[in-house]
């Protein structure tokens, strides 16, 4: 058995090798036709450090977040950086025929890179949910499916639902989470005494190294496509600042004998950047803020105690770093929250007289999360069925959370 | 005992949660009453990165600048990142209660927030000096108890003394490391052969990378409110360049056969950054401020020697992580230097004819200098003996520097 | 013998701080006499955020990028620090002398300290060439010298062959890269047997965060200084993209039964960066700036694989962490690919009538090239032998790559 899985490997570099030509090809010939020259697309550079911030957030911080699981530090973080400098190509890609299509106005230079890089979160938040389980070449195949799925999902929103182009990105999160779990749950569970399948203080201090810089950077991720820049940063930093203190009295209360749980910390001090996602541009009174980010840390606790007892098991389904209440849940209360807030301004401006052109806008606001959570669970599931099939499906669970079954890593010394 | 202890542990996260409940609901009101909506301050977005930068320097900077204690890595970057979260919006709240009082200026959006996280550079200078030793509650406690003098002795220095806004801002230090130092004065010392007091390679090395941080964005912590921008940045640039060298020359010198002190390092090449704080946009020579970088440098590491072998053990005082030599003593220099400098240039602009007028000068100086610092001592002193009594006191002396009495730390495996 | 090295090494101090303070003292007259009043050197702070991420992507990347020893972290990123600091200031000083002379136009302020940081990269490169063998005094003096040696042969370029400044500081690769190793090649080697010359997973961590950060960084060290800021970042973050996807794939193709390699893979995905930095605000084509991605990293683990078998053995070279394939071969490939580049371009636009004119060009281009290289494996020769005088020669062979050596590591505990 295992000489099969070995000698299957040693093939799998060179369909990667391929896919990536391919890919490479087309890219090539993206440019050689349909890219303009540098110099014609000039945008302030008043941008660039913005697009550095979210960059580095996603590249570096989602790289180190994931660093939960003892022996599975450098396939967490050089998988993922694997997987956004590739789908950050893909995605240019993907965006430029969208454009020849003329399914989307012509974006151009950072601004274009900038959205590729945005739309990469998708994947890591993905990657998280099948961390440790998925070979690369799974992986691989996984962010070309979720990059296009998710651009054509963004584009039904923008074209046929009108929704704006900065929010339609904002789903990112929502979509990120729910194609991860149906992907995830179509793996093989990991044996339970596996004991590879833990974090030490040493890896879970790596991990709140990325989450800070997550957190850090997330003003940037929520203003940088924004109209008005102000609103969304201070808005954004006021709902993180909220959902990291609440995250800390949570888990101290939910715990047992009062103790905090990093994984706690680390997944609710991000949920408010995720739940005023949708909104941060448009809040006017910052305590509005503070109450999505409050409540969005609330969900991710409470979600994080009611998922793993009883959803999880129930759908055998094994969401290592706990996506579904670190993004999954958080976007839906911020897609909820989104709807209310538009509704109560709608209906404050027009003093609820036009309930029908009210009732219009509703209608809109949850055709496009529909459309994107069905989007994402039909297709995750589909993908996670190819994933597994012969061809793909290379990891024993026995191999599960191991990096050794990837890199060389110095036989004497493994960390405990 | 034990049992005692545990008891009053488990009351603890609903005692916060009351905490910030309160501190929420004041917020809350703050915003529904007096704060301007968002979309009419509107500062230049040209503002932000700097703005970025300082907030990763508090949060991530000082976070993992005290990961030094080998079993107190969770604690030293989780607790500083709910104390600036916690205490940024509290500072926010204090800082429009002064402008309501008329005591002070509106400040508005992002140059309010960035304020408030410069602020909380003293919390985190403080919680060094008692790292290890204070609970989440006495932490909390302490930060709100600091952060309203702090506030306090700023609005006096400016309404009274007429120091402006800037540069009443950088007491912060020396505010920082004085309270900090009163506070630690009335913990109990730890008992000289516990050996969680110690560091590793491993935890060192996370507190280098955690300085560097903080040395890399000084610049743009003293060059913010500045209204010379490029005059702060380069000058502060130097005086850091210049301490970090003398850091690794007297590590040598004073140390046994000539080898390097990590914690000499990670508390010297900061020291420059320290000393410029208060004369960073006015200095007109670079050479000045390499000169005030040296001394500050010198002052560490000197300091460093007579502090910990007959200033501590003489008052009892056991300073964690040494804010004294590293924030206190380069501060004072700093201040000095302020003084020595302004003189200097007043009395060759008026060629020494108008002494009186100088005098004046020196006394308006050290009145604000000797009002923050007896401020920070008094309170210090006062909140020190506050946070022992019963009521707060749960940390036995036994479980001092140990992440596992507030942390879930997997029982298994603890880094040695 | 050992207390012959022990006993010089009781006076390296001492003479680090003189040549420090003969250097403070020169910086200082330099700043009495040539320096311009800062308020006179104002430039558009614009710029800082920039000058930020170098500063940042030289003092904190490299130093973690060379973590990868795993008993040498202390020495990597503090020696690195060290050297940093020192060489800024020196650099400043060399540049005004240049000014001084005439040799050059005067920078000013920012942008002076901005070309200083960048300089140092060569020191950082050479570092890395002789890491863990040469002590802090070796590595200054070698410091000095190659900043001396680096901005004169800057100077020659920029002077006689009249090759733009922007273009003469991105030889500061190739400069490091072969002063390096021609430093490196007068040391003595590591016996076989010594068994701290190689990683941990730990220490691996650290450097993968390390290379991450100068990774994403890389764009604003080739743009800071273009005319055309937008193309050179476009330009450097496809060439860097695709050269880490091909990291990836070569490094599971060269490796036994298809695993990565982490080695490989931090050095391969920053060769793009090196291949472009010549022509990032040049090229007109993204494809061709992903094709100079993908060579730099083909060159880069096909050399390091040729270097460390063949080349290093024949020569008894140890190149420590690999600064020959990391930044000497994509550098070459880099200077090459920018002749043939402007070659092209121009004879398209001459339509390839002007023969001798193309000729006199690739002349000037070669000349500068061949003027780089050879003054650094000349001087680096020079260097190398001085370096490894009585005077200096302060290592012995059993004492490589410890921190130990110059560190007061706690003793008790030594990470495996």
């Amino acid at each position: 058995m295992p000489s099969r899985y070995l000698n299957f490997r040693c093939s799998v570099p060179w369909l990667i090798l391929l896919l990536i030509l391919l890919l490479e090809i087309l890219f090539l010939i993206r440019f050689l036709f349909a890219f303009p020259a540098v110099h014609d697309i000039y945008s302030p550079s008043l941008f660039y450090p913005e697009f550095q911030d979210v960059n580095h957030m996603v590249i570096f911080g989602f790289g180190f977040f994931l660093v939960v699981l003892r022996r599975y530090g450098f396939s967490s973080t050089g998988f993922n950086f694997l997987l956004i400098v590739l789908g950050v190509q893909c995605s240019v890609l993907v965006e430029d025929s969208l454009v020849f299509l003329k399914a989307e106005q012509n974006g151009s230079g950072l601004k274009s890179l900038a959205k590729a890089v945005m739309s990469m979160t998708a994947v890591a938040i993905s990657t998280g949910a099948v961390l440790g389980k998925a070979n690369p070449l799974q992986l691989i195949v996984m962010t070309l499916v979720e990059l296009i799925i998710f651009h054509m999902s963004r584009c039904i929103n923008r074209t046929f639902l009108e929704v704006p182009c900065s929010l339609a990105l904002m789903h990112v999160h929502l979509f990120g989470a729910y194609f991860g779990l149906a992907v995830a749950s179509r793996f093989p569970q990991a044996p339970p005494g596996l004991d590879k399948n833990r974090s030490t203080p040493q890896s879970e201090l790596f991990s709140v190294l990325g989450t800070v810089f997550v957190w850090v950077f997330w003003p940037s991720f929520n203003s940088i496509l924004a109209d008005s820049k102000q609103a969304a940063v201070l808005n954004t930093y006021f709902a993180l600042a909220v959902s990291a203190v609440t995250a800390f009295v949570l888990s101290a209360l939910t715990s047992k004998d009062g103790k905090f749980r990093m994984t706690h910390i680390h997944s609710a001090v991000l949920a408010g950047g995720v739940t005023i996602s949708y909104t941060a541009h448009s809040i006017q009174q910052p305590w509005i803020a503070m109450i999505l980010g409050l409540l969005g840390s609330v969900i991710t606790i409470l979600g994080s105690h009611c998922l793993q007892r009883c959803f999880n098991p129930a759908l055998k389904l094994q969401d290592t770093s706990g996506v579904h209440f670190t993004f999954g849940l958080p976007a839906v209360l911020g897609a909820v929250a989104a709807v209310v807030l538009s509704v109560v301004k709608k209906g404050i401006d027009t003093q609820w007289n036009n309930l029908s052109s009210l009732g219009f806008m509703i209608f809109i606001d949850l055709a496009a999360f529909c459309q994107t959570i069905s989007a994402a669970l039909i297709t995750g599931l589909i993908t996670g069925l190819i994933l597994n099939t012969k061809l793909l499906k290379t990891v024993p669970v026995s191999k599960y959370f191991d990096d050794q079954f990837y890199w060389e890593v110095s036989s004497k010394i493994i960390p405990s």
